[in-house]
């Protein structure tokens, strides 16, 4: 198995990264992996960290790409980047089965959406980040800003096909309970497109969908995977983790306000420093791009070491479970059913 | 003054409607309240509470329409409910400017979307709660759930006039900072119809449009309104609803497995009392439904006397301010502006 590690464009990039790629090769006999990136860096980062195995293939890569170039531009004006030399490398080489990277989310969607061709049926990717939940599990969110133009009831279906299959490669989850998100729960709730999407998931075949969901719920461990458009799925996500960053905020200036408030708290220290781990989204993995041929994985651009050897975790699962031929032909047979019916 | 207040519908209906009102009238002397509802239990909880005055009126209105009816058919077979007589009389009596209800938020959006006239240039009406922002404040969600099925750039457009005027009507910020709803800051984000609304509100009289926000940035208090779809706006207000209390919860119960962590949040009992008081929406008021010719709030279907009293506070502040009117003229205008260009 091969993975590319794009080594730039991370806010700790290319330590983080190189240290990444070594920790996940520690766990895995079959694995090789090709750091793209400027390569007098990376070899000095290999140096540093005493490397001296042969998994890992350096393909050098001067430029980087950052938050502030125009997806468009970047494909065509940074060809010499850490981010397009990997997802070519993703497109022409057959043995390479995934790009792991904390570049830009923009641009890497661009590319891959240009650059990589699409799982059957599909006709622009999905973007499915997870973020913990109550019962101590996972929740997807798919689409959460990827597809942001051309949402249709069908393109829903899909997003409910290739989170299920996912979640099902990378996590193990045997049936996950698939919801829509939705105003409310009852079956007529939402617009035009959404009471569509509704019968065409009820009707679905090889899909646990167990109806709609209200926002509130997103967190409440009854749901494995929430299927939604780029837009709300977007607004969804960030308000669920700029929420909990708020109030964990809150809290600390609360107890600053008073002594008695930073004594009980000195007995809580434990207590709150797990409460800001459980709402550490990189503990959980990068969001994975859908709906691509080949697997796409983006960890956040603050990933540390251990944050990007979770990615190439996920990324490692994903080119082994046959998750897009499944979903190929699961999408195949959607159509053909509304379509003869 | 007249204001009606329907006193059944809501969860701890009719005793903390009444009370609510009770609790009203002591702060405005010119202020009249008319009570829909069964003519006994309310008559009932007024001599319990010991109320002598002459500023009550009673309407006997038989039938309560519960979270059960549909929409549609409340209006048509539960002419005797507390909510349609309600919304009857501030149709039909020009002295009454305001209906008060902690019924079911579908059935008033309906009732009142039928029988209200809108404001000239509005079709459909907004819904607009408000939030706690974390420098002390609140930020009002225009539109979060009424208007579901015909979004456009245009309506965006008349949320922010609507919600605008609103929040200077009824709270006095002489001149709120409105922000668009979308997947990022920069002007380019979003969809087509965000776009096109982020056009609009930039070039906009009289409006104070500060740019997109993400929803992330909801509670950082750097905005007063955000002006959104109603989808994603029902999304982005049960999010942030969902999330604090799910972590508050989460706090409680981590707080219960360890006898150290019991000890230190004895300390801090004052501190949480104080968090769960933050997050707690009723002490923030209604949501309103905006753009119909008179105003009627919606109180939480929980909402206790208090709460009560904080939506009458409100409807009252919003039937002398002339925002109608004001909007009426602004969304005239945005439309001259726009077929003149």
């Amino acid at each position: 198995m091969k993975i590319v590690i794009d080594c730039f464009g991370g806010d700790k990039s290319p330590s983080a990264n190189v240290q990444g790629a070594i920790k996940a090769l520690k766990k895995y006999d079959d694995l090789t992996l090709i750091l793209t990136g400027d390569e007098g860096q990376i070899k000095k980062e290999l140096d540093r960290c005493g490397y001296t195995g042969d998994m890992i293939e350096i393909v050098h890569a001067p430029e980087i790409i950052t938050g502030d170039d125009k997806p468009v531009d970047a494909i065509r004006l940074k060809k010499e980047s850490s981010m397009v030399k990997a997802i070519k490398m993703l497109r022409e080489d057959g043995e390479i089965k995934a790009v792991v990277s904390t570049g830009a989310t923009g641009a890497l969607i661009g590319i891959a959406t240009v650059r990589i061709g699409r799982v059957r049926g599909v006709r622009r990717p999905a973007f499915c980040p997870l973020l913990p939940t109550m019962t101590g599990g996972i929740v997807g969110i798919c689409d959460s800003g990827a597809n942001i133009d051309a949402v249709t009831a069908e393109t829903l279906v899909h997003n409910a096909i290739l989170g299920s299959n996912y979640l099902k490669a990378a996590y193990g989850i045997e049936n996950p309970r698939v919801a829509l998100l939705n105003v409310g729960t009852e079956a007529h709730k939402g617009d035009e497109m959404r009471r569509k999407a509704y019968e065409y998931l009820k009707n679905l075949d090889n899909l646990n969908f167990v109806g709609n969901m209200e926002s509130r719920d997103l967190l409440s461990g009854k749901y494995d995977l929430v299927v939604c458009d780029a837009f709300s799925g977007n607004v969804l996500v960030k308000s669920t983790e700029g929420t909990a960053l708020f109030l964990l905020k809150k809290l600390k200036t609360d107890i600053y306000s008073k002594t008695v408030y930073k004594l009980g708290a000195l007995l809580m220290k434990k207590m709150f420093a797990q409460e800001k781990d459980f709402f550490n989204y990189q503990n959980y993995g990068g969001s994975v791009l859908l709906g691509c041929e080949k697997v796409i994985v983006k960890g956040h651009g603050s990933s540390d070491a251990k944050a990007i050897s979770v990615c190439i975790d996920q990324a490692y699962r994903m080119s082994n479970g046959g998750m897009n031929e499944l979903a190929e032909r699961q999408i195949a047979a959607f159509y053909d059913k509304i379509e003869n019916k």
